[in-house]
């Protein structure tokens, strides 16, 4: 398979996993879960799974491969940078409210915050995220930034990036597992509990197991180095056609 | 920093790391989960978290890395190669046994097998490590292998590595944050549960955070670019020299 036809075949497979997670994620949470308000209650917790999967899941993984799409390459990189930095603002709102989502119901019913080994993963993801984003845009966007500062930065940036996402991924895999599990304590009915797995804890492992797919074909992009955005001052257009008889 | 130097003390942090998870997964097992046997009890689920971890994670992370080494570089390949297949199947024996200590102490407790999300995690990544290691065998070792062969698998097995790694991570982030909830339903007194954070508790938390580590370095290693080992045939001081000084 040519490297460009290849490329696309694993960014569509990727786009459609991201939809996939966002509808199972939905899914689970209106059929089984009373789905949503924003009121202290269990329907308010249920934004929690809902935004984190969307926002640093989805639309995070989403953003990072942006620039390895070759129709973009031969484009000016501005509208794209915009558009990576809108995208991971978007994650990262909709992190901070999944956030607040899940604090909220803790505090409203008495539940410690912070003392699963799934919070802690979480938080942090969450303030790495925040600490990269204001990076990014100080170095990439702010136009008073000095291109020795961007060069600087650019490297860890792009490890940050890769890093932040498989913490993400972890963060939501515990916190599905987790959950699950404080599910089936409520039940009296062992027919109704985690080992006898009924649908809704079948169905919630099958969104697990999306979103690390997901999370796999993001991190096979990533690494693949022959779909790397070429460098500003490189022709692209020499760099397309390496790609295309490579 | 030079990035040779920059290198060792990455490989030093991340050896550093390696060592810390295989100590903390012995001690929390040995000083509050009442130590080892192979005897269906509790004790035998025991090896379960040490196996794994020592396997599927600090034993494979290592041997993913090793080719990274610049000190290895203007050596024949063939006896890292040998080290390399050595230690993953060190790796693969124990996650193997790891997997019989969990389905022996469930047969013998009337537990079900396999209904958690960390179990279908688990189990999907023994499996892919058993694929790519006769894979591997099959085409880097085996000396008929034809080099067609070799060069078509290798791109698949550098991205299959990676993947199978974060798997793992994955896999023993879900199964330590289960354990832990598992452990905090047995227990009566409220301050010995989870959500009051007892020395168990914090101390099997700081271990999930010591494997997230040690993957997140031994991610940084394989992404880096510069530190990979130059192909047969290339001119390993040239490759040495450009890197030292770039």
């Amino acid at each position: 398979m040519k490297p460009v036809l290849h490329f696309y075949v694993t960014y569509f497979l990727c786009l459609t996993l991201g939809v996939l997670c966002v509808v199972f994620v939905l899914y689970w949470n209106t059929t089984w879960r009373g789905g949503f308000a924003w009121d202290g209650s269990a329907h308010q917790f249920n934004w929690h799974p809902v935004m984190m999967v969307t926002g640093l899941v989805v639309l995070y993984g989403n953003a990072a491969v942006l620039y390895r799409i070759p129709s973009t390459w031969a484009k000016k990189k501005q509208p794209w940078k915009l558009l990576h930095a809108g995208l991971l603002f978007l994650a990262l709102l909709l992190s901070v409210l999944g956030l607040c989502a899940a604090f909220d119901f803790h505090n409203a019913n008495h539940i410690p915050n912070l003392y699963s080994l799934h919070s802690w993963v979480g938080i942090s993801t969450t303030a790495f995220f925040t600490f990269q984003w204001v990076l990014g845009l100080t170095a990439f966007l702010l136009p008073c930034s000095p291109i020795t500062f961007r060069k600087l930065v650019k490297p860890v940036h792009v490890w940050m990036g890769s890093i932040i996402f498989v913490m993400s991924v972890a963060s939501c895999l515990t916190g599905i597992n987790e959950k699950l599990i404080f599910i089936s304590q409520g039940k009296t009915n062992a027919t109704q509990r985690y080992p006898a797995l009924p649908p809704e804890y079948v169905f919630a492992n099958i969104l697990g197991v999306l979103i690390l797919a997901f999370g796999l074909v993001v991190l096979k992009i990533l690494l693949n180095q022959r779909w790397q955005r070429p460098e500003e001052g490189h022709n692209e257009n020499t760099r397309l056609l390496a790609v295309e008889h490579s």
